[in-house]
């Protein structure tokens, strides 16, 4: 291809126009006040939370998350897989070595008993997660306009993922693009239009609107199950960059994939996860990643129903830029 | 005190008769199979998931969980308070070091873009917390009668806590007994008998049985907040070991406390920690701790409702003996 | 006291004043190039280090580093005490749980072998420790004029610690100012001065000179062992800021402690760790921190031998502000 | 291969015999008392330091450990490559957050300074390492007849590394086989016979004997170097078991490679990892592992000289199986 610097700079000039667009038309910076750091997630009321538990009917509980191992989708490097360290074992029961310990600690005999412990170490973002609203900055700035320099190596000064941990009961709504594209995984640098997603909800008889989470299934995690390859940080189906209107006027307040990343990759403009400026940074909106749908989407197939309660409250870990959960749609 | 060797060996035997005698009457090992690892769980019927649901009215959400950060109760040593460690920072896209990594990474300018990443290391028991099925053992068995060396380094091979992350969501009740009884807090050591349980709960114009969780609110952890001193791991009010006959005979699946340990400190009997091994390993029970209720407890004596749907899955941490857990109460 | 604003802003400009003209009249900055990163240790030769290495006589070898465990001088918080995890242990070798995984990764019987492996989680300045040329910062730079910000959360980008892992053999003087004074400890807040600095050598009968490390021991480490109170982080005794001419002009190039900070706290002007400042920053020195002396002193006591050889070379951590080390003293 | 079980308990027999009949002749348990953690160290004396410092004449060091990065040789999973994360940033500085938490911990303002400071995660064996009389166990037992259960999830209640922090610092000897040999490394599955390493040491006009450190090079870290494939784990030249008796009788203390685990991979007796079991479980040996042979060798070539002051001591971190270590060569 021979482009110029001159053509390359007008590209990037018209992405970024595009990228800008969106947000000078649809930024909530200011919405919910100078203060806010619940983002879109001020849009669920407590209407909304009863309304989602009273859809549940026969008491299914269905996991979304993935387990947290080392078989997960990482490929090693700084996100690594969970490292689960144990502290105390069962076999060190067997053998007798805790005795001592528990008379050293509490001053009892302990003869019949004995413990296990462990401790964990994982990056935040390494398996099924949320993002917070502190995760992503565009031009210096994070969601409702704080400066990035809130976010140092203390953490989070704002938008920490704690933030969060009772706002994530709300009413979910899984779009199962791939069924309705009729195939396995949508491919790589597929990016979802919104035309696909009304198509979806519109064949699975649903809607989404305002407070509902939407969970938006291609299919990726389900095919890499087990040999994940690039999963973890390499191309993927996603949201396009413009679905960005539609997630802003349906007022959903969160999305869900079963990708790394929400948003289609390779980026359709030039410049690096412009939906997760958007919808993050301007939105307010909870990105849910690596979930796994394929359980949920099954049930979904067979009674017709993709509608559910959705509780996925991330761990109130102050500070922090994003959270393994344990998610489950209850039906 | 003047008490010959023969003496103490008469008093253990003695405990040691009342932990396994309520052991032989109350056991449920090969209730659900021999190749359980759910235990009392079992008893959660998807009707009681959708009754749960149905006594949502006001969709009010209550976070039970503690905050994950430097300020949590454990004094520091093994099990030491969370560390949030920072691995990308809003700083550094500030000062401009990110854009090398994602050109480097993703081939890309992102000129706008930056973000922030995080990874956590803590003790799956350091903060609010599900003890898994395999945490405690007995004259060297967990629950079902696996051999306690089913944990090894390797984790659990059987009993991880992985098993509960679609178990936890539930109808849960709360008995206040430190409202019931007129304190802030019971003291330490206080031994809450079936007598104080029944009295709260006529109280509170409830009532607990199959399937429910049971959250007993003793007032330490409010009352230690920020100024932990030896909560974690030190004397603390908790249920009575002859509380067990009625734990099992309610058909109680969790229950939760707002100490670091569900049972009084220190124990009754001459054997450490003897509800964990009659509840946990012979009942097959989920056992929540420090979680803190206060602001259940202040929601619920407003409304005289105390019954709750209760949403607290675990992670699923293969193999893991305790789990974090971002817990709320759903009203 | 009766200080009004004006006066403090008075003071501080005064002692703001004594740190810059130190380092106007000192900043080695440049003097071995614009793209150093070793500092002051550009002054050993192969000439000093031989002659270390011929000062050995009895082939006695002095370990001058604090173990590494809970035991710890870290009050507990972030910068914890090392915590060490065990991911293979002999109890689970006795209980026969590693068979398996033999099998499954090697594909052979091992049936007599059983092994053991650990993890170990530590902040890199928890004990004896280096610090490294881009672990202080004044007014936004580091060693040799670089910006601070060539340490971001990918760690240094210059003047990390593993530029020195060949560099720190050298010869060793002891300076026993406690056992100078008569003294089991300094006192908290005690300012080491040059002339205590000269007394305790020339006491020794012996000098510093171009290459050397120098050794400085205040008692601190040895009284608080073990019973450590806020000896990492509280006030201690510790070099005056004053020393900083008479440390450039010995063409000493590392100065170690038995305290959390080689220098006296609290400081003696107006700015938070000044001698840091100057002497890392601009003198460019390896600063070694909460190193065990006693025994080295003890012995130096013993045979009147103040110098010996000095084996410390951290481990070259790519990036790290600081390194645990077996630094031993021979002799 | 048509093998009946008959065969194959035969052969193992056969391999179990060579193995055992080793130790039978060669086993030091008790030679140094009961109590002995040190094991064959117990043979280096002060004469043996005091002349490997004599050796030393230009003043030469020379690092022997691979940086501690994510560059490492560990392919990912549970012995993953070292993860440094910082927990204080140049970035953080010049974005003006550490002014709060200087003046909040310290009391000062601290307008000039600013800190970097950062924290360690690694398997102790992940890189350059020890290993520790504690690492492995034959057939039940540990160094000097101790019980693998004297290792658990507390660590090694006898034979951890810290008993070595004052131990090695002796002389060393380089054997480069693959110099030797010819070849820029030798084959995975190459067993290095006595008669290479004798054959190896005459050509390069040296010897080893009582309280040596023997450094063998086999080329393989450099040909794998920054391509590590299965470097770590897979099959690798090194010491055939059959040199057991040769270890046993020149009195060497130590044996060093550029391997992952000192002997061949695969193993030449159905048994895993036999040389450990009878040089480290029954000679008290110190295996130093994944050490960087190459600017070593290339020194040695030029100058001649094979011999060296080896100062390596690990970090004593109670307990531990393993450990880093910043190991230098002094020429």
């Amino acid at each position: 291809m021979n482009t110029s610097t001159a053509d390359i700079d007008e590209v990037a000039d018209i992405d970024t126009d595009v990228v800008q667009n969106y947000i000078d038309r649809l930024s909530r910076w200011g919405l919910w006040g100078p203060e806010d750091q619940l983002g879109a997630l001020n849009l669920v009321t407590g209407k909304h939370v009863a309304a989602a538990a009273a859809g549940v009917k026969a008491g299914k509980v269905i996991s979304l998350t993935l387990p947290y191992d080392q078989a997960g989708p990482q490929p090693g490097g700084l996100r690594n897989n969970p490292i689960l360290m144990t502290t105390a074992t069962g076999t060190d029961a067997a053998a007798g070595t805790q005795a001592a310990s528990i008379r050293a600690v509490f001053g009892e005999n302990g003869t019949h008993v004995g413990y296990a412990d462990d401790a964990i170490f994982m990056p935040t973002q390494s398996g099924t997660q949320w993002d917070s609203l502190a995760h992503v900055f565009r031009d210096g700035q994070m969601w409702n306009g704080y400066p990035a320099t809130d976010h140092s190596s203390a953490g989070a000064a704002r938008n920490g993922i704690q933030h969060w941990t009772d706002r994530l009961v709300l009413r979910g709504v899984l779009a199962d693009v791939a069924r309705y594209k009729g195939v396995d995984a949508l491919e790589p640098g597929y990016a979802i239009s919104v035309d696909d997603l009304l198509g979806t909800l519109a064949a699975q008889h649903c809607t989404v609107g305002t407070g509902d989470a939407l969970l938006v299934r291609t299919g990726q995690l389900g095919q890499r199950r087990g040999q994940w390859g690039d999963f973890a940080g390499g191309a993927a189906p996603g949201l396009s960059v413009h679905a960005a209107p539609w997630l802003a006027s349906t007022e959903i307040v969160a999305v869900v994939t079963d990708t790394w990343g929400v948003e289609v990759r390779p980026n359709e403009v030039d410049d690096f996860q412009p939906l997760h400026q958007i919808a993050i940074v301007h939105l307010g909106l909870a990105f849910g990643e690596i979930f796994d749908l394929d359980a949920l989407a099954a049930d979904c197939a067979e009674d017709g129903r993709y509608q559910f309660m959705f509780a996925a409250s991330p761990l109130p870990i102050t500070g922090a830029v994003g959270s393994p959960v344990g998610a489950v749609a209850i039906k």
